[in-house]
C-alpha cells in the first residue's frame, strides 16, 4: 500500500515541518455576514502567512465526499483516506487512550434505556454522567467474561464506552446493534461477512451477559453498539516519512488518530495557549508538529457563524507566537469543511497554505477559501498534502534518474 | 498496463503534433530579479502563443515528487512515470544510441582511481578524456569474457561508460558498487532480491577481470557501477498512440527516452538552431514532434538565473520559425522544473500551453508559473498531456456510447 511515493523517497534531514490544522476550517457564505467564516474573520496573520506561502485548495477525501474525523486526518497525514478507511470503534479506543494491539476489534457503545418490551425509550440513557458510566463498566467488568477472548470495558464520556475484543481470528465485519429510532427494538450483531460469524456471536454473548447486569439500572438497562472495527495496525510516520512526530491536541479523538500512527502525544492539554506552549517546550524534540485546533469545528456544527469566525480570529491572534518558533515547512488547513450554514462536516474544499523557503509564492494575499483557488498548488487532494511538506522540507529525493 | 485510455480509443488522422519540451522550464522568484525566470523573460512569441491557446499547470509525477529526467519525460509522452519507471542503465544505454534488446540488462559505471588498499581516491579517475575512456574500453573488450552471456562495453564520455549483460534470465535489481564517498572500497555487487543472484556474480566477474585489465593504469584502475537495470521493452508511441513520432534533440539522454519509445531520432544535432531546420526538413515525414531544448535545465541546474531567462529568450526567438509550420496542436512546457533558486530539478508544477483550432482559449496572456493557474486546463499531471493532445488533434473516440 504505500510501496512506492512518496515513502521510497525519503532520506533524512533535520528540517521542522509545522501541520496547523484547524478543525472544519472550511465554511460557506451566509448573505447576512458577507462571506465565508474565513473571509469574514479578521486574520491579519495568516493573511500574512499566505502571502508568502503556496496557496492551494485541498480536496479531503475525492470531490463530493464529506469526510469524517478519521478518514480526514489520515488524509492529512498522508495515509490514503480511502485505503485506509478506520473503524470509528478503534478510532474511539485510540481517543481515549486505549492501547490496541496486533488485531483487537473495538467497538464503541451507548447506554440507552429500554421499556418492558425491549424497545428503546432513549438511546442515550438520559445522558448519564461520566461517573455513573464509570460505575456501571465497573459492574460489567466484574461479570462479563467470554470463552476464548479477553474483553476490556472502557468508559468514554457520558453514556458512551468502548469494547475491545482480544483474541484470534476476529473480525470488524458486524453490524451495529442500535436501531437508530427510538421505538424499536435494538438490533442483533450480524456478521456482515461469514468470517465475522465468531466476533458477532461472541458481541451476542456479551450483549446478552450485559443485560443481566444492567436489567434493574433505571436509566441504563441496555447497551446498543455502534461501529465495529478490527485494527488492522498502520505503518508510523517514523517508518514511513522518518519523521519524529508529536501530537499537540486537546480532544481525545485527535490525540487517538495520533496514536494509531505512532506519534507521540502530550498529555492534558487544555486549551490552545496550551497547545502553543507545549509547542515551544518539545519544539526541540520532534521534527513534525501536528497541532490540532477544534473549536473552529465545534463552532461550526453549532450553526454559530459569529463563533467560528471568532476561533478562527483567537487562531490568528497566537500565530506571531507559533511563527517565532523557526519551523522549515509550515502548513495551515484542515481537516475538512464544517460550514456553520449546514451546521455539520462537509465535502467543500479547503484552503491550505504551505510556507517554506523554497515555496513557489504565488499572488494570493488573503487566507481563504476563494482567494486559495488561484494558489500555486492548485487544487490537489490532503492524501498529497505529505508528500508537498516533505518535498519543501528537503526530506525526498529525486524519483528516477 | 495500457488498457484503456487513451489508447483504446485512439483514431487514425493526418494531424501533426508538436511538443516543445524546455526541459526544467518551471522556476522559482528570485527577489533581486523580481520574478521567476519565465516571468523575467522577455517572451512576446509565448506570450502570443499563450494568447491564442489553453493553459494549465503540470504535476510531473505527484505532488512533492522531484522526477529525474527520465520519468520527466516518460510522464510527458503518456507513460505513466510511476508505472514505467526505467533505470539509469537502460537510460544510458539508449541515450548513446545503444539498441537494447529483449531483456538486456545495462549498468552505468565510472572509472575511478583506487589506492593500493583498494580504497577508492577518486570516484571519477580525474575525469579523464572521451578518448581515453574509448581506448579502456577496447582493452576490456578484448579482455573480458563471461561465461554464458554477451557483454558489450560502451564508452560515454569522459569517465563514464555502460556495460550491457545479454542472455537469459538476467535481473536488474543488483546493488550499485560506487560507494559514493572516497576512502572507502567500492561495494560488492549484490542481488537485491534472490533472482538477481546470478547477474550480481557476473557483475563480480566483470569487474574482477576489469581489474586486471586497469591494474597499470595511473588513475582508471576500478570501475564503480551504478544503476543496474533491465530493459523491459516499451510499448512504441506508434503501438500505443498511432503516431510516427520523431525526436528532435541534442542529448544524448533524451534520445535514449525517445529511442526507448520507438521514436525516430534525428542524429548530429548540435543546437538549437538546427533543431529548427531539422524540425522543417522531416516536417512531412511525421506527425509527433519531440522538439527538446536542453539549455533551460542546464543553466537551473548552475543556479544561473540570468543564463537560464537568457535560455527562455532564445526559444522564444525561434519559436515564429517553429510556428511557420503548420502543426494541428502545439505543446510548449517542459519535463519538470529546474529553478535556478535551487540549483537543481524540483517538484514544482510546470507552466503548459496547447494551441490547437479547437482549444478553450482562456483568460492567460503571458505565459509563466503564476498566469498559467488560470487557465483552462486547470492542474493535471504530466502522464494525461499526450491524452489532451491526441484529442485536439482529433486522434481520440468518444468513450463509450
Amino acid at each position: 500500500m504505500y510501496a512506492e511515493l512518496p515513502d521510497s523517497l525519503v532520506t533524512a534531514n533535520t528540517t521542522k515541518i509545522l501541520f496547523l490544522i484547524l478543525d472544519g476550517l472550511g465554511g460557506l457564505a451566509i448573505d447576512e455576514f458577507g462571506g465565508t467564516e474565513l473571509q469574514v474573520a479578521c486574520c491579519p496573520h495568516l493573511d500574512s502567512l499566505a502571502t508568502q506561502a503556496s496557496c492551494g485548495l485541498m480536496t479531503p477525501i475525492a470531490p463530493g465526499i464529506t469526510p469524517g474525523s478519521g478518514p480526514g486526518h489520515f488524509g492529512v497525514f498522508g495515509y490514503d483516506p480511502v485505503k485506509t478507511n478506520i473503524g470509528r470503534g478503534v478510532q474511539e479506543a485510540a481517543g481515549i487512550g486505549f492501547s490496541l494491539k496486533g488485531s483487537d476489534v473495538a467497538a464503541r457503545f451507548n447506554f440507552a434505556t429500554v421499556d418492558r418490551e425491549g424497545r428503546v425509550i432513549d438511546r442515550r440513557a438520559g445522558r448519564i454522567s461520566t461517573e455513573e458510566n464509570i460505575r456501571l463498566c465497573n459492574l460489567m467488568r466484574q461479570a462479563i467474561h467470554l470463552g476464548g477472548v479477553e474483553v476490556f470495558i472502557e468508559p468514554v464520556k457520558e453514556h458512551r464506552g468502548v469494547v475491545v475484543f482480544r483474541g484470534e481470528g476476529l473480525s470488524g465485519e458486524v453490524e451495529d446493534t442500535d436501531p437508530q429510532k427510538e421505538g424499536l427494538k435494538p438490533l442483533d450483531p450480524v456478521a456482515a461477512v461469514p468470517e465475522a460469524a465468531r466476533t458477532a456471536a461472541l458481541a451476542r454473548e456479551f450483549i446478552d451477559q450485559a443485560r443481566i447486569v444492567l436489567a434493574d439500572e433505571p436509566r441504563a438497562n441496555m447497551l446498543l453498539f455502534r461501529g465495529f472495527a478490527k485494527n488492522t495496525g498502520f505503518p508510523s510516520m517514523k517508518e514511513r516519512f522518518g519523521l519524529n512526530a508529536v501530537a499537540i491536541a486537546t480532544y481525545p479523538m485527535y490525540k487517538g488518530i495520533a496514536q494509531l500512527l505512532s506519534m507521540s502525544v502530550i498529555p492534558d492539554l487544555k486549551n490552545f495557549e496550551e497547545e502553543v506552549e507545549a509547542l515551544k517546550k518539545y519544539y526541540d524534540q520532534y521534527d513534525f508538529f501536528f497541532v490540532h485546533f477544534k473549536y473552529t469545528d465545534s463552532r461550526g456544527e453549532d450553526g454559530n457563524f459569529p463563533e467560528k469566525v471568532k476561533a478562527i480570529e483567537s487562531v490568528d491572534a497566537l500565530l506571531p507566537e507559533i511563527l517565532s518558533l523557526p519551523f522549515d515547512v509550515v502548513v495551515v488547513s484542515g481537516d475538512h469543511s464544517t460550514p456553520a450554514k449546514m451546521a455539520s462536516h462537509s465535502w467543500h474544499e479547503l484552503p491550505v497554505l504551505l510556507r517554506a523557503s523554497n515555496c513557489r509564492v504565488d499572488t494570493v494575499t488573503r487566507f481563504d477559501e476563494l482567494s486559495c483557488i488561484h494558489g500555486s498548488l492548485g487544487r490537489f487532494l490532503s492524501k498529497d498534502l505529505m508528500s508537498l511538506a516533505l518535498a519543501h522540507a528537503g526530506r525526498l529525493e529525486k524519483f528516477g534518474a
